[in-house]
């Protein structure tokens, strides 16, 4: 998502959103960086940095916001808020690292991921790309950690606190079963095409759409009426979300996605767009599909014909999809008791997910 | 750390509270694997209940009920406090589940680690090893995100809520910290007696004993009297506990600590059984000792060549460490304002710590 579209003159105004959700994320980080003893590797509080200010939609602190202004109307966000939406973007951070083991990627955001740079940084060690990874796992942990903390001391009351905290605990535990099941089905893609909504469900709608939401809105103490319009909106916008990213995955500009086009065809990912291919491919091509998915050495050629395969079978059933889901999402906000420049926002944000090629 | 010398007719029952501590981990681990979606796979849950149920001196959560009683007195044990000390042991769960694939361990408590589990159970895989790795990555994620789950829905008031975050973040922060400092000294042995008690001071003193104790304390309001004086215990019952378990993984019995005695040698972990050999070896011993540690194909007869240089040049000095230790901390306990039944409970830990073989 870009918010390059957005006019800074709209009353929920994106941009200056994400600039005090960055400013909070710096202010947490440089007061770990000093306040803490001298003998704390420097190197944990800057990895974690130069990672998140690599780049980041910052979707999940902006639907945060989205979900307070919603509930809470067109009126100036505390401080207190923008320090709980920040503090999902430190969780995702986590997730991110450890996502990133598991996926064995070598780039993020166009930059080497941090199980590389810690084994870049250390590669006079005996096996540095071991150590990379386990040090890695320690620094999402550590990322994980923080992003709680970040949120407890953001200065909610206790009736804050407490509502963030329930849909909190959904959230964090719904990523990780998403995680699972994505693990589970990678390397196994099949035509199930319910198995794959399933882990959307989890790890998009869930985690990305509806839970950011969820907490700016019960941090503004929103009233059934408003929550119930939000998850209406978060489901359609977050599969929306989630087919986009499969198919930039694939056919996404490594120039402009910051990662490799390969890497999702190597994992084998069980993607829709995959588990569409499979259903309606021709035996040969499902044959040679199947063959081609999940090979780590793939290389730009088999790639190639992997996409025309997929181009062929399924990317126009998927095309369609995220704009059914895309009018869904705005059909509901033509009925939503939201503010209408929350409203206006929330329209801006669906179309900046539809059209986005990072 | 074995309780089986406390006399159950004690005020402050140890065993009963580890039951209660058990059967609140079996209750919590019960609700989520019903009252999540079938689709889930049970083997999440499963896992990690095989996992806490297979052993485990379940400390922290005794600490943490010790420091309650320390400032509560002699009074039954309130169900949310608890729920709160049982959340310690799923968050220690968690550390050991990721700390076991950082090491590579392919046991604990006698029985195959998480991710060896995983991998066994997938080994239909094309690379099992890998997936296992990578799903307890996750898992381990997943079981860090119920133990905070698990305490934020104890039913602990507001203020007990908020006093308990603080403690807890922490903590959570302090062991990642100690972690850190672990992965970036192993193989890397050294005469530093000063780096690794700092490991020890993150690893095993705050995470292990001082703020399991606050927690507890701040949980019953406790007055700074009471937090200082266990602050002070924990100390000294930290170093004590670590130092025994350096000991433990170097000439344990593996039919008892039910993990390899060879493990900590072939890492090359940097502990102050180490640091003492090499600042008391003579040259020809120190030579020696660097060429074999680390080595990961460190055979018996080597690792035997290892015990008799430690043996020779530190374990004496370890021993006494452990035992002005000991003294130190029943000596906090001579002068701490706590209920008597506490403070016999209190000197009953620091006893089973020295004198523990598991």
């Amino acid at each position: 998502m870009t918010t390059t579209h957005v006019e800074p003159a709209t009353p929920v105004d994106l941009a200056a959103i994400r600039t005090r959700v960055d400013g909070a994320l710096e202010y947490f980080l440089r007061d770990k960086a000093t306040a803490t003893e001298p003998a704390l590797p420097g190197e944990l509080t800057g990895t974690v940095h130069d990672f998140l200010f690599a780049g980041g939609k910052r979707i999940r602190p902006l639907l945060c916001v989205l979900g307070w202004h919603a509930a809470a109307g067109e009126v100036p966000v505390p401080q207190p808020i923008v320090r709980a939406a920040a503090s999902l973007e430190l969780f995702h951070a986590a997730v991110l690292i450890h996502d990133d083991i598991i996926d064995n990627s070598d780039t993020r955001r166009d930059r080497p991921t941090v199980h590389r740079v810690l084994a870049q940084r250390h590669r006079d060690r005996r096996d540095p790309d071991r150590f990379g990874a386990h040090a890695a796992i320690v620094l999402g942990d550590l990322t994980m950690v923080w992003s709680a903390e970040l949120l407890h001391t953001a200065q909610l009351t206790a009736a804050q606190l407490d509502a963030a905290l329930t849909v909190l605990d959904g959230m964090r535990a719904d990523v990780m079963y998403g995680q699972y099941l994505d693990l589970l089905t990678t390397a196994r893609p099949s035509s199930d095409l319910g198995r794959a909504l399933r882990i959307i469900r989890y790890k998009t709608v869930s985690y990305t759409c509806e839970r950011p939401l969820q907490l700016g809105a019960v941090l503004a103490g929103a009233h059934s009426g408003v929550r119930a319009a939000l998850t209406a909106y978060a489901g359609p916008l977050g599969e929306a979300f989630q087919l986009q990213d499969d198919l930039l995955g694939v056919y996404g500009d490594p120039a402009r996605t910051g990662k490799s086009d390969l890497e999702d065809l190597r994992d084998g990912k069980h993607t829709a767009l995959v588990a569409l291919a499979l259903e309606h491919a021709t035996p040969a091509q499902a044959a040679q599909l199947l063959a081609l998915l999940g090979d780590p050495e793939l290389d730009d050629r088999q790639a190639d014909i992997c996409r025309e395969i997929l181009t062929a079978t399924a990317r126009h059933h998927v095309e369609a999809m995220i704009r059914t889901r895309w009018a869904q999402a705005n059909r509901v906000l033509d009925h939503a008791p939201f503010p209408a420049a929350v409203n206006r926002a929330l329209r801006d944000v669906a179309d900046a997910i539809v059209s986005r090629n990072t």
